[in-house]
C-alpha cells in the first residue's frame, strides 16, 4: 500500500504512540489533582506546553491545548471578533480558499453583522500581501490567512502579511494546520498573533491540537466550565494525547530539513511525471508549495472514480479536503484558483510522506496515467473534447 | 498506592488501551476518506456509535462524539437555548450544584438575557421532582439536572424529572458524566432528550465524550467547519479515542452489576468507619448515591492538608471537583447542601474503584482517622471548638 493522503491524516510516529501508551498505563492522574499522581500529570502537561511553544518560538503561556485544529480556528476567530466588537470593529479580512473551519466561522459572524472580505488567491493559489494591506480598514479587527493550503499546498507570504498587520495594528491569525511540523513556523519573526494547529497532521494523535495566542490577547471560551488552560478551555486535559503531540512535534521539527528534502525530491518527480499526462495541470504554485503536496486536475474525468481505481491499485489519495468528502460540490479551493467546475471535479491530491521511494513514486505516476487513460476511454466528456465538440481548457 | 479519585479520572482499562493502540498502529485512516483505509476507519467509527447508543438505549444517529463531557454540556445547553430563543422561550431550570460546565454556560446565557432558576438540592443533595414541576413556566425551554453529582455522588430522580419534562413539553438535558458506566442509564425509559458523557470517567481515554440528542433536536455547533458528526461537530474524528471509549463503555455496562456490588460493599464500610471519627458527617444521601462515592466533612480541619497527608500515606483522594482545585472558595456543592464555609473546607471525597480490597478500605479508614486527629492537634479552630469558644456544627 502507498499512503499518499498525509494532508488528511498521518500515521502516528512510534515515539508518539509510545508516549501515549506509557501515560495511559502509568501516569493517568488528573492534572488538576493535588496528590502526586495528579501533580506528575500536571508536570507532563506543562513539559508538553514548553515543547510545543519552543517549536514555534512562543512562550508556554501562549499555548492553549484544544481538541484539534477546527476548535482552535473557531476559538481564535470568535475571540478576535469579540474583541473587535467591543471596539466597534467588525470587519475581517480572509481569503477565498481558507479551510471550512475558518470560512464557516466567518459565515456565522457575517450573519451576526460582521463584514467579511475574502481576498482573491489568484491562479497560483497565493494571497498577495499588497491586497491584504489594501483590504485593511479602520474597522478591521482581524486578518486570518492560512499558512499553507490544505488542498493545493501553496505556502502563503505569512511574514509579509504578519508585518503588515502588526504595523496596521490588526490582529493576525493563521490556520497553520498543514504547515506545523512540515515547514518552519516562527510566531515571533512571522509576527503571528494567533495560530491553529492539529497533532494528527504531523504524526501525532487525532483529537488534539493547540491554539497559540500572543500574550495579552483575551480569548473567548468555546467551552465553559473548569479552570483548565488558564480558564479558557474547560475539560479534563487529555494529557496522554497532548504529550504525544509534543513528542511528535519535537520529532517533526528535528527531522524537518531532511524530511522536507526527501519529500521535495519525490514531489518534483511526481509533478514532472504527471505533467506528461495530456490535458493535465498542476494546481497551485510549483515552487511555493508544501514539500509533500502534489495536486493535479485531469480534464474529462471524475476525481471520485480516479480515487477508487487508485485504491484498487493500493494507492490511497484524495481529491481534496477530507472534511467535505461526500459533497457533490467541486472544491472551493480549486474554484478559487480559477478552475471551472468540470475541471475542478477531476482533481487528485497526493500528499506524500518522507518515506516514499523512487519506485513508489514511479508506481504512482504509472498508476495515475493508466487510470486516467482508462477513465477517459469511456468518458462522454472526453469524447466530446476529442471530437472538438467542446474545447479543451487544460 | 490506593487510588480513590475515580470521579476525577479513571485508569484506562487494558481492553480500551488495546483498542486504541491497534487503531493508532494500523487503522489510522481519516474516516471521511474514500479509499479503503478511510472506509475501514469509518466502519470503526460507526461501530463505536452503535455500541455507545446501545449502552444508553438510544439510536446511533442520536450520538454525537465530542472531546469530552464539558463540550457536550456546553453544546446541549446552547442548542436548547437557541431553540428556545427562536420560540421566545428564555427560561431555564437547573440545580444549584450542577457541574461548572453547566453552571458557567448558564451564567453566559444569563448575561444574554436568559432567566435561570437554580433549584435547591436540600440537605440530602437531591432535587425534588415536584420542585422541578413547579419551576417550569410557559417560557421554559430547558430543564438541565445532572444524573449524579460529581462531588457527593447523590443520584437524582431522573426518570421522574424526565416524565415531568416530557409531559410539559420542555427539553430535558442531563449531565450524566458521573453516571454513565456506573449505574444504569436508559434514555428511553428515563425520557431524556439530551445527555452528556465523558469517556475517562468510565475507564476510557481522556479527550473523548459524547452528546446524545434525541432525534429531531437541532443542535447548534460549537465547532464550525467540516461535515463530521452530521455537520454538528467539525474536526477529524478521533477514531482511536472514540473506539476505545466504546470498548470501555461496553465493558463497564457488562460488569456493572458486579462492579457496583463490590464498590457498594466497600463504600458502606468506609462510611461506617469514617462516621466513627468525632464531629464528622457524610455529605449527601446515604442510600441514593453512586456505588463508589464517599464524601465526608470533618470539623476543624482543612481539606487540602488532609489530602496532602493522605498522599504521603499513599492514598490519592480529593476534596471535591478536580476542575476547581487551586481555588480558595469552598465547594459550591457542599454550600448547596447547607454546609457552612468552615465545614465545607474540611471535606474529603473518596471515589473508589471496584478493585478495592477490605484491607485497603481498612487502611483508608485508619489513615483518615490518624490524619484528622493529627491535623486537629494543632488546629486553632479545633482548639476553640473544644474549649467551647465556638460551637460544634457537626
Amino acid at each position: 500500500m502507498i499512503y499518499a493522503d498525509n494532508a488528511a491524516t498521518t500515521k502516528m510516529s512510534a515515539a508518539a504512540i509510545q508516549t501515549m501508551v506509557s501515560l495511559m498505563n502509568e501516569n493517568y492522574g488528573n492534572p488538576s489533582s493535588l496528590y502526586s499522581l495528579g501533580q506528575k500529570a500536571k508536570e507532563t502537561l506543562e513539559d508538553a506546553r514548553k515543547t510545543v511553544a519552543e517549536a514555534i518560538s512562543a512562550d508556554p503561556r501562549e499555548i492553549y491545548f484544544t481538541s484539534g485544529g477546527s476548535e482552535a480556528d473557531n476559538q481564535a476567530i470568535l475571540s478576535a471578533a469579540a474583541l473587535g466588537r467591543k471596539n466597534g470593529k467588525t470587519h475581517i479580512v480572509s481569503s477565498a480558499f481558507e479551510h471550512h473551519a475558518v470560512l464557516h466561522t466567518l459565515e456565522k459572524l457575517k450573519s451576526e453583522g460582521f463584514d467579511i472580505t475574502l481576498l482573491d488567491v489568484h491562479e497560483n493559489g497565493i494571497v498577495r500581501p499588497e491586497e491584504v494591506e489594501a483590504a485593511i480598514r479602520d474597522d478591521t479587527c482581524l486578518v486570518t490567512i492560512m499558512y499553507a493550503n490544505n488542498e493545493i499546498g501553496t505556502i502563503q507570504p505569512i511574514p509579509e502579511i504578519g508585518a503588515i498587520c502588526r504595523r496596521r495594528g490588526v490582529l493576525f491569525h493563521t490556520d497553520a494546520v498543514q504547515a506545523i511540523g512540515h515547514i518552519p513556523v516562527n510566531t515571533a519573526t512571522d509576527q503571528i498573533d494567533m495560530l491553529s494547529a492539529s497533532a494528527h497532521k504531523f504524526h501525532g494523535p487525532k483529537g488534539v491540537g493547540f491554539l497559540y495566542a500572543r500574550k495579552g490577547i483575551r480569548l473567548t471560551n468555546l467551552i465553559e466550565g473548569g479552570a483548565q488552560e488558564r480558564g479558557k478551555r474547560a475539560g479534563t486535559e487529555n494529557v496522554p494525547g497532548i504529550a504525544a503531540m509534543a513528542t511528535a512535534l519535537k520529532e517533526a521539527v528535528a527531522n524537518m530539513a531532511d524530511s522536507a528534502a526527501a519529500m521535495k525530491k519525490q514531489r518534483d518527480r511526481l509533478i514532472t511525471g504527471l505533467k506528461q499526462i495530456p490535458h493535465s495541470a498542476l494546481n497551485g504554485d510549483e515552487v511555493r508549495r508544501l514539500p509533500g503536496n502534489v495536486n493535479f486536475c485531469f480534464e474529462g474525468i471524475e476525481g471520485e472514480s480516479l480515487l477508487l481505481l487508485l485504491d484498487d491499485k493500493g494507492i490511497q489519495a484524495s481529491s481534496g479536503s477530507a472534511c467535505t468528502s461526500g459533497s457533490l460540490d467541486p472544491s472551493h479551493v480549486l474554484l478559487a484558483i480559477g478552475r471551472v467546475h468540470d475541471v475542478a471535479h477531476g482533481s487528485l491530491r497526493l500528499s506524500i510522506g518522507d518515506d516514499l521511494t523512487d519506485e513508489e513514486t514511479d508506481e504512482i505516476i504509472r498508476s495515475v496515467s493508466e487510470v486516467v487513460t482508462y477513465l477517459r476511454s469511456f468518458s462522454p466528456v472526453w469524447r466530446d473534447l476529442v471530437a472538438g465538440k467542446t474545447k479543451f481548457i487544460l
